[in-house]
């Protein structure tokens, strides 16, 4: 049977600050069209639907259209489970109804002993869980660990296994082995500590969600497929995508989306970044992370590169600016100096000239009504 | 056909800080309970299933459990709309699976133009909307009040009556000449005006949601349920239950739902409220509103009516003791009295001795700092 892997949509999610609702759009359009072009008999989502457990009203919206488009309209049996950033309990609504269409969303610890059973294959939907469910799951209070709690829930699943057919874990977990980084560093915050990889390998196949990085785990049968979109500039290099499975032949292939905005990172001078013979040739209504290599202060900086790329989600500065100036004279020099020369000095390197007779005049009477205000 | 007629459940609401959890699961038992003794034809629940847009998760969790346990447990009919205390949204989740086992949960205004066609019946389940959605349904900017867009609303759906049928509207609307209550007028906040009755003389039953009073409206063929359970202490004299509706003989009967804890109010005087003569005939593990008849200070008085009362939701005492106050001289001294003195004759009230040297010493070193703290 052949399954379409996804994970990782983190619907209503924001990059820093700009909304992605048209990007996600645009990247379901493509999940949805590979599925039909490939005439799959499923899509495996592997947690993490929603970007958070108390949704927008119209991101809950998105994801109400898109999960009955693939399976009221397009007939596309589902195979999902709930990740660490959804609310079980929310994302739990209508489920027991949805199985009637072949969609099935699991959101509970013991639901992952239901395998759903088709022709040539178990489904094993594994949503995310902490320790403590397997506590309270298993009545052991000696389960502490996500690592002890999953070698339980890996070996009652496979009291359910049928010899006869394959055996497909679907999970939501940090997999041993995988290389985190840091946008997904912060999705560990809960206690989602690694699990050994050798406690999966009794599986056919292991379709995992939470790590954004298809290439996490360098196995062929246990595999992140990444989310469909770059959510911060650390995943700027990582391509995107879905993976198609094969469970006969046990072949994985990939296939990239293309986004309707890329995320670039650009590290240059402000002048030749500013310059249309550098700025013409890149794609300008994209993100861009942008570093910038110059030394000096630039006023206004930001406002001024914004208007060249509308969409800079984050500017910083190469290491050795605030180095430089942390050790240069001028940081020694600013404690000792009077406010108002600290104000010229400082006009001076932004504004190429001194101050006027009266801008010192009303520097002079501002740093009076400070110094009144302390007083009283 | 025989259809139990519910709604206003408001889960997740509270009664003055009290959790209503229990109650709300107790009331939910015994409608079940009428609804399989009956053995009806559905459940009609108009409106405001959830008390909040964003309901917290265990409330979700208590929803989709009765949700499912009617439906899918004891496959029972439900014919379900979104009220104005419900997100559209949030409730539209899982809707198009529902239909598969005759669970109708409507929450958009479009919805409410495809009736449930029944054998004898024609369902028409009209959401909570504003006029503003009415507006864009009907391309008529016009639409500017409710009772407007109520009239365009009716007249589409009366396009679809089957002569051969009887016609059932179940809305969520203030319907006029029913007489609002403190806990509904803040429930009409956005602009929820009064739609005339006559607009819905057509119809051959009208279940309607919103008000809590079942006998809100003194019609036959156009009732409000009223809640299961009193949300307020403008409710303290309702009765509470559900109707059963037979569409062939046009009857209604009303079913009490019996509190697991009811709520009362109480007047009379502290003495009187803390005699065990009078206190051990008052069934104490309920709600109380209580209103003290007493004319003068009663020192820590919640915290002693607590002991015996535990669940006391508001205290308040009898106009004329604010009056009494008010209009007494005292009221007039005290603006003239300086703080010591002032102190002294509260001390002496409520504690019916004065001030020892101590505390008299302690108060002008406290008022001391106060008028220092001022000058400064």
């Amino acid at each position: 049977m052949r399954f379409l892997q996804t994970a990782d949509w983190h619907l209503g999610r924001k990059l820093h600050g700009f909304d992605l609702q048209a990007e996600q759009e645009a990247a379901f359009v493509q999940i949805e069209k590979i599925a039909l072009q490939e005439n799959v008999d499923g899509i495996i989502i592997a947690g993490d639907i929603y970007d958070r457990s108390m949704p927008a009203e119209q991101t809950v919206d998105l994801a109400n259209q898109m999960l009955q488009r693939l399976n009221l309209t397009d007939h596309l049996p589902l195979y999902a489970i709930a990740g660490n950033h959804d609310s079980a309990s929310r994302l739990a609504t209508g489920t027991p109804w949805f199985s009637s269409t072949n969609f099935y969303l699991h959101t509970q610890l013991a639901e992952a002993f239901e395998p759903i059973e088709l022709e040539t294959v178990q489904i094993f939907l594994l949503p995310y869980f902490e320790p403590f469910a397997a506590q309270q799951y298993f009545a052991d209070d000696s389960l502490l660990h996500l690592d002890q709690a999953m070698a339980a829930v890996i070996n009652k699943i496979k009291q359910q296994f049928d010899p006869t057919k394959k055996h497909l874990l679907v999970g939501h977990f940090f997999a041993a082995g995988s290389s985190q980084t840091a946008s997904e560093t912060r999705l560990t915050v809960g206690g989602l500590a690694p699990v050994p990889i050798d406690l999966l390998t009794d599986f056919d196949y292991v379709a995992l969600g939470h790590l954004h990085n298809k290439d996490a785990l360098q196995t062929n049968k246990i595999r992140y497929s990444g989310s469909p979109l770059k959510f911060s500039l650390s995943e700027v290099r990582q391509q995107k995508g879905v993976f198609l499975l094969d469970t006969e032949t046990q072949q994985t292939k990939f296939y990239p989306i293309k986004p309707l905005h890329d995320l670039h990172d650009l590290q240059n001078e402000f002048a030749e970044l500013t310059n249309p013979s550098f700025y013409q040739s890149q794609p300008r209504k994209d993100f861009f992370g942008i570093t910038l290599t110059d030394q000096k202060p630039i006023p206004n900086v930001l406002a001024r590169l914004r208007e060249i790329y509308p969409k800079i989600v984050a500017l910083q500065r190469t290491a050795d600016y605030s180095e430089l100036f942390e050790q240069s004279q001028s940081t020694k020099k600013i404690t000792q100096q009077n406010p108002l020369q600290l104000l010229d000095d400082f006009y001076q390197q932004v504004a190429n000239e001194q101050l006027s007779a009266a801008q010192i005049k009303w520097a002079q009477k501002a740093l009076q009504n400070i110094r009144e205000e302390a007083k009283s």
